[in-house]
């Protein structure tokens, strides 16, 4: 536990994409736990789109991150050392320990996992805040049936990925809309939708349309601006738009809402907005669900995974731009081997 | 049935604000009902702000009204002539009419009315689309319950007035926002609101923080821009947002969304849209509640009455910037008395 705890706090708020320069690598040691608190080491950090607005300076769903503040983050570690009663040595967690190597805490939010069966780092994604915030806005807000068309914005990322496969078990229809022919064609041939629209392409509405002849009836919206706009000119009576994400309005000043968002009234539909972490009584259930699908083959998550916490910054950009496609991570333990080995073993 | 039926055409379709250029008056022969026809004499038209929206081409819950045609309308009137064998001569009935003196009807979408329970303008307003609009938004749409902040725009209107009345008899706070003082005065001293917010004054966000401490859990918005960011600023934990109009964006080319929308993320909010036509099977037992109100008088709605078919732009512009009060509607039978007095002496 010598050495230092290499960890990523926000330096100045950024104005526009952030960068390099928005972040800052600190290296204070690794603390030592008191009275009721254990030690992680993590092995893996969540790297998400939201954490652009939880840096903005806006008014979100938590406080906003102050310059020289640690980057919050959920991530998924062990524990190494612990004076803590219920959290012992060599558990696997999850929880919002940060951008950093090692966490300290007293056990709030932490949920212990089963590392026998799943890799740690899709307890960040499928099996994580990513697939539960699918499946809850999939079916608890959008309350998809069978035969409805799903649009889902964001569909290689990691909530739209899992969303799009969740609709055609439900027996729905999933169009993607992702950016680039290539993230296209991995949203269709490899995870299986419908369709998937290029939100790059010409004529977005018309591509829209022409991929859903009947309307949209549930369209989960990741992405804010002119998709949210095609979306909306393409609902079908008594849609139900799913607001999740804007990630093309979070680098603005000043947000642009949806210049057409009087659909909702000619179309009879609702527009809503929903946090994962209300629904926390549903999360046992539904992590069942998620993983009996994954294991019998009919649910699949893929992890982007970046080598060390160094890399945040690239890792980060890259959720804006890139090519990362599924549950974008830092990998921090690069001895990860040692940390997760022995747990795997058995799957 | 001789002379002329005096109507109003779309001659243009208005660039901005329509004037007296964008109306065409015709003056063909009063047609005379075919077999299965019946004919009314209007006595009163209602004028609505969404015939903004029916008349821009924009895409709407109606198909757009062409240039050359008869401005649609509801209206109230009297059969003048049947050779329908359901709507008899003498009886009084709203409808579909349109912008004109008399209309021609198969009786498709007519209502009979009892003229001896209110005045027959009141079946345009606060027994008619106005108060169900209000009645269906408020109860159905936006689930108020007591204790709740209703915020409603354009509360000087047809249909904001009735809201806040309603909103307080469900034992809910109700704050109007309107457009300048004498209206706010009106809405507060007059229609009984608790606080009314002036549009045009100053801060207009910070005025609606201050008359909602609480946060808004029912936002009625008839208005748009500007007015709806400010309502969405204030909306409440799990906030009912009622979308029924946005007066304020008709005139332009291309509307403005809320930029503020993600809000709705933030506080689990959702935003509906509806029409009142959908709900017609509950249309008997909301105007027989409303009467009852108006008549034991905690329900009051006033109507706002310009004389002639030709004043027709007039009491169009007067909705958007005028001193309209409660709901707007034309007098079209100048010898009113003789239609509606026999009828009305035994209320």
């Amino acid at each position: 536990m010598s050495g230092p705890n290499r960890r990523i706090l926000l330096r100045t708020r950024p104005t526009g994409r952030p960068d390099a320069s928005t972040w800052q690598l600190d290296q204070p040691a690794v603390p030592t736990p008191g009275e009721s608190e254990f030690l992680v080491r993590l092995s893996f950090v969540s790297v998400d789109p939201a954490m652009r607005a939880w840096i903005s300076g806006q008014r979100t769903y938590r406080p906003p991150v102050q310059p020289g503040e640690l980057m919050p983050a959920a991530g998924v570690g062990r524990v190494v050392a612990s004076r803590h009663p219920k959290f012992l040595v060599g558990e696997t967690v999850t929880g919002a320990f940060g951008v950093q190597e090692y966490a300290l805490s007293t056990g709030a939010g932490v949920v212990r996992v089963d590392a026998r069966r799943a890799p740690p780092e899709e307890y960040l994604g499928l099996l994580g805040t990513a697939g539960l915030t699918a499946h809850i806005g999939l079916f608890t807000i959008g309350r998809v049936r069978p035969g409805d068309t799903v649009v889902v914005s964001g569909a290689a990322g990691a909530v739209g990925s899992v969303v799009g496969q969740l609709a055609r078990i439900a027996g729905a229809r999933a169009v993607g809309i992702a950016g680039g022919e290539a993230k296209c064609r991995y949203v269709a041939r490899e995870l299986g939708f419908d369709a998937c629209v290029d939100r790059r392409g010409p004529a977005l509405d018309a591509a829209l349309r022409a991929a859903c002849p009947a309307g949209i009836d549930v369209l989960f919206d990741n992405v804010g601006g002119a998709v949210l706009e095609a979306g909306l000119d393409n609902i079908a009576r008594g849609a139900r738009v799913v607001l999740c994400g804007a990630i093309s309005q979070y680098d603005d000043e000043r947000m642009r809402g949806p210049a057409n968002y009087m659909q909702l009234l000619v179309q009879r539909a609702s527009m809503t907005g929903f946090l994962v972490f209300d629904h926390i009584e549903e999360f046992g259930r539904i992590v069942t669900e998620l993983l009996r699908r994954r294991d019998e083959g009919t649910l699949r998550a893929d992890t982007y995974v970046i080598d060390g916490i160094e890399n945040f910054s690239t890792a980060f950009d890259g959720l804006f731009d890139g090519a990362n496609r599924g549950k974008t991570v830092l990998r921090v333990a690069t001895s990860g081997t040692e940390l997760t080995a022995p747990e795997r073993t058995s799957t």
